[in-house]
Order: C-alpha cells, then structure tokens, then sequence
C-alpha cells in the first residue's frame, strides 16, 4: 500500500517582471499538501524522487520570468518552482531509473517530485563523492564551465583568461579548467573573502575585489598589461565593457551569464562595443543545455579530478527548503560565498 | 629632369572626437602645395603615384578620430587625410612597382601621393575591368564582404541572411555571395530607391526601407518568421538589438560596421543582448586588413564574376577632388546608393 505524506513546497506567486529584482515574495513556502510516494498507474515512464538537494542559480530568473520568445519557459505562478537538483528514487516506472537510484537533474522545489525525465535526469554514477555536488561541481555548473572554457572559448596554453563571479558556482571551475591547461588566469569577486578563496583554495595567479576598484578598466590594466585573451564572463553590464577594451587582438568572449543585467529591462549601453570590428573580436554565448551529450565524458573526467585533489570546490549551504527564496534572492546580491545549495533531506 | 606640379590635397583640419558628427570644417581643401614628380634620392623603397579614384569609408570616422587604443591610427590634423584608392605609378623604387603600373591601396586624398608601401598597395592585375572598381568591389569592400560572409558568418546553403546597409559598397556584394550560395536573402536600406536596387538589380529575395518601419522587430518578423541564420551588421544600434531577437538557435552576427553608432560615446543599450546565451548566439567581428593574404583568391573569382555579369556593382561617383569632404559626410546621412568613391582623374 502506498504512503502519503506531507509535500512541503516553494511554489511560485507571480512572475518576476521585466526590470523587477526578485524577491522572496515572488514565491511562497505552502505545507499543507500532501503526495502519494508511488507513480500513479497510468504513468508509464515517470520517476517519483525525494528531492535532496537543491540548488540555486541566476538563471533561476530566467525561469520564473513570463515567457517570452528565445527563454525556456518552465515555470507556472501556483505551482512549484523548477529547478535542478540531487534527488533519490522512490518509485519508477521508467526503464532506466529504478528505486533507490541517486540522480540529479531537473526537479522542483519540493519535498517529492514526480518527473517526466526526458533529457533532463542523469542517473548519478558515483556515491563516493559527496552527492551535493552534483548540484553544481559534477552537475548543470560543471558542465556549463567545462563546455564554456573547452568548447566555447577555444583556448590554448599559456593565453591570459580573465573570470567575473570568479568564486561563484562556475567561476572557480573555470578557472581551475585554466589553470589546468596552463593559463594565466584573473578572477574578480564582490568581496575580499572571495578573492582571498580565489587565491589561496584556486589557484587563480590574481584576483581583485571590484567594488574597491574605482576604475575596472585601470585594474584590468593592472593585471593584464598586454590585454585579455580569453574573458569569461558571468556578469555582464560595466565588467564586459571594461573587458572589451582590454581583449587582445583575436579575443574571446564566453557569454556564460549577465547577473548583472537580469534585473534591467535594457541592457546597459557599452563604450567599448565598437572595438570588436578593429581586435577581431568574438562573443560567443551558449547554453549549456545543448552540451547535455557531453554530460559523461565531463563527469568521467572531473570526478577523477575531485578524487585526486586536482580541482578545488567551495559550496556555500543554507539548511532546509524554506531557506530556498532567501538563498536565491541573495544569489543577486552577491551573498553567496561558492556554489550556492539548499539541502531538503540528506538521505 | 623632374616636373615640379601643384598637387590640390584635402587635409585634416582636426581630429573627428567622440560624440561628434564628421563635418566638412573637419577637413580642409589646399591648393597652394607642389610636388616633384620624381621619388627623391634617399627613399629607396617608395613609389610616387597619381590617384586616380578614391574611396569614401564610413571606416574613415575611426582613421580621422584621436588615437586610441585598438585603433587604426593613421591621421595627424595638418596632413592630407589618408584612404584607399586606385593610382598609377608615375615612378618608382620599390622592386614590385614600376612606372605605368597600376594599383590600389592606402594613399591619402591628394593628386599625387609619395608612398612607403608595406603591405597595403597592391598591384592591378586586370584593366579590363573598370579601374574605379578596385576602390570598392575588386578593393577593400569586396574583400571584406568576401572574408565576413565566407570565413567568418559559417555559411551554409539554404540559410536565411538579413545584411543592414545593404545597398552600400560591402552590403550589395554579401547578398550577392550569399545568394550564389544558395542562401535566402533579405537587405535593409534607407530608402525606396535603394530597396528596388536591392531587388531589382542585385537579386535580394526581398529588401525593406527600414526608415518606413516603427517597429523593427515586426519587420525582421514578417520576412524570417523562423527566424534569422546570418545577421551581417553594417549599421548596429537599434537594428543590431532587433536582429538579436529575431536570431535562430546558434545564429551567427558579423559585425562589420557600426555606422549608427560612431558618432556615439557609448554604443546604445540593447534589449536583446542577453538572448545571445539562451540562442547559443555568436557575434564576431573582423578586420578585413588582417586578411589580406587572402586578396589573390579573391581577385580571380570576382573578376571572373564581374566578367561572366554574375555579380551586379553600383556605384555612386562624385567628380573632383573637392568632392571628397562632403561625399564623406553624406555617407552618415545614408546621401550614398551604393559604393561612393571621388574621381580624382581619369587617367
């Protein structure tokens, strides 16, 4: 006889509007539902999960935005707020998925979930690494860096790679996948704290605190005096156009995020945009939902690398879903110190 | 014995600075100079030419501009305005030149013009072409139509191309090679006789006056409903931001020009800039003297479309020297319909 149990939830109340900040008002925590802990018959190829970790990303917005042309719309105000994360099998009906199963991918913030797993579940492969990781290390923020730094910002030993949000999720991979390969690499950070991680948990050869830098381009200057090859950007607004005059000849820009921008109707006007026709510059952005068939070759490679030591990771945890709105509001005021993650249930 | 001649020259007056628009008081007419018609004794790699037609580049705005970093710096206030132009060589010391020859490259708006060629003059191969036409189809614009649809947009047959300024000297020739390859092609001009040239002479699919249209979103909407594969950007600004929300999945933007935008200090915000990460969208752009290697390819298979009337040239000749300030200025106020370029002399 199957179970029913309390679901607690964060569903969405209304869609974050053009120009608006997210707020935490913008969703709301309900713990009066209830869900049966079985796949109902009638579903042939579904998953029932225990949502255990959940984590918390910028392009979040994106998603609890109305839709519109060119953005993956997921999200319904009343329901509960989809998002990716680690979660355990319950109960299946899909032939590769079976209960007990660790997997991550994409859920909702909730208790229990019941998915339809198209391409957006991976069965997780390895348990003897800590399972949050696949939050963001070995999950969506890993493969976003690897498919970002590998396959986007064509890179080569030795060149000069300069990453904003540097201490966030993707950002200090980034620049570990760097200085792996044997590149100079800068990161910037909102906050001392994060820079010092930068440096001494990194490996980054630099990184600077841009709210104590008057003039980015002057600190760029500093730390690149022959210029940038390769920018990594995660911010967007002020840090892409300082960036921008300061590309080498040839440079590359990896449009991965624009936290800065998200909260603005009109993206901010740049002063250097003009200078892409004389460096030969290119800005490529990318969505890492179109690497998905690169998801096992990257988990192969980076747990290897975790196991060893080789790649460094910070997680930044708030305890329990109904820290989930704070933790993503935060997200946009630079609260998060790493990968930012919400732990529902830790088994 | 040298014949010593008066030799008329258009100088600039002062610097073009950011935020201003070019005016005639920019640059000045002098009649007084002379020169002699021999390359002095010293100068032992130079060639003395008389210019015969010369090119007027919205191009020129950045080379009449202060120095800055990233530039092509080339002009000092006092001194004729340097461009590119056909000439005949009247004598020479430089081994690959000789009297009679004719060539095209960097001179400066002048009658006669002593030149230190390095790697910016060519030599005319084909005079059975219109020798005007190697100040723009056979010259700089055609390569850089050349380079930033084959080399640098990724072009594949049956694509849809959208080129802004369309009936100017790179515009006409990109959806000349992009038609030839197959490809659906749309242009946009600045006005209704520009738009029967697009269609009636250089064989657009379709051609809109974009000045007749409030909403250029809902233009780039009715001729790409699925949406646009190549945007070749010679104008920016506003036009840029709606072709960003009209790219398909892994759309790609040449930028070549920005002409809306350098009269400008900062270049205008763009809505749409953030949909370059959902679309996976790539903007690339070029300088077309770093592909000068590429110039011989070149010069074979346009002469020969030129020859074969595959490939349809329009150009916009203004007579005299004392032409040239106001044929320049008018390029920013789109006077041009198709390549502008100034006689100097026939022959």
């Amino acid at each position: 006889m199957a179970v029913e149990v309390v679901n607690k939830k964060v569903l969405l109340r209304r869609y974050i509007e053009p120009g608006e900040a997210p707020t935490e008002g913008h969703m709301e925590l309900v713990t009066t539902e209830t869900i049966i802990l079985k796949v109902p018959e009638a579903s042939s190829s579904a998953v029932l999960v225990k949502n255990l970790y959940l984590s918390c990303d910028p392009y979040g917005r994106a998603i609890m935005s109305r839709p519109q042309r060119g953005s993956n719309h997921l999200s319904t105000p009343g329901l509960p707020v989809p998002g990716y994360g680690v979660a355990k099998v319950v109960d299946s009906t899909h032939p590769e998925f079976k209960a007990g199963d660790y997997v991550w991918g994409l859920t909702c913030w909730e208790e229990y979930s019941l998915i339809t797993p198209k391409e957006t579940l991976f069965k997780i492969n390895y348990t003897d690494v800590p399972l949050s990781y696949y939050t963001g290390l070995l999950g969506l923020a890993g493969l976003t860096a690897y498919v970002g730094f590998h396959e986007i910002s064509s890179p080569k030993e030795g060149e000069h790679v300069f990453v904003s949000a540097a201490s966030g999720a993707v950002g200090q991979l980034v620049g570990q996948f760097a200085k792996l390969l044997g590149c100079y690499v800068v990161g910037s950070a909102g906050s001392d704290e994060k820079v010092n991680f930068l440096k001494d948990k990194f490996g980054f050869d630099e990184a600077f605190n841009y709210k104590k830098e008057s003039d980015l381009d002057a600190a760029l200057k500093r730390y690149f005096p022959e210029g940038i090859d390769i920018y990594f950007d995660n911010v967007g607004g002020a840090m892409l156009d300082a960036a921008l005059g300061n590309m080498k000849l040839r440079g590359r820009v990896t449009v991965c995020g624009l936290i800065s921008q998200y909260n603005l109707e009109t993206v901010q006007g740049m002063r250097n945009f003009t200078l892409v026709i004389p460096k030969c510059i290119r800005l490529q952005g990318f969505n890492v939902l179109q690497y998905q068939h690169m998801y096992r070759e990257f988990e192969e490679k980076v747990v290897k690398y975790v196991k060893e030591g080789t790649i460094k990771y910070l997680e930044d945890v708030a305890e329990g879903l109904e820290a989930a709105p704070a933790s993503f509001v935060g997200l946009f005021e630079g609260q998060n110190i790493g990968k930012k993650l919400v732990v529902v249930a830790r088994e």
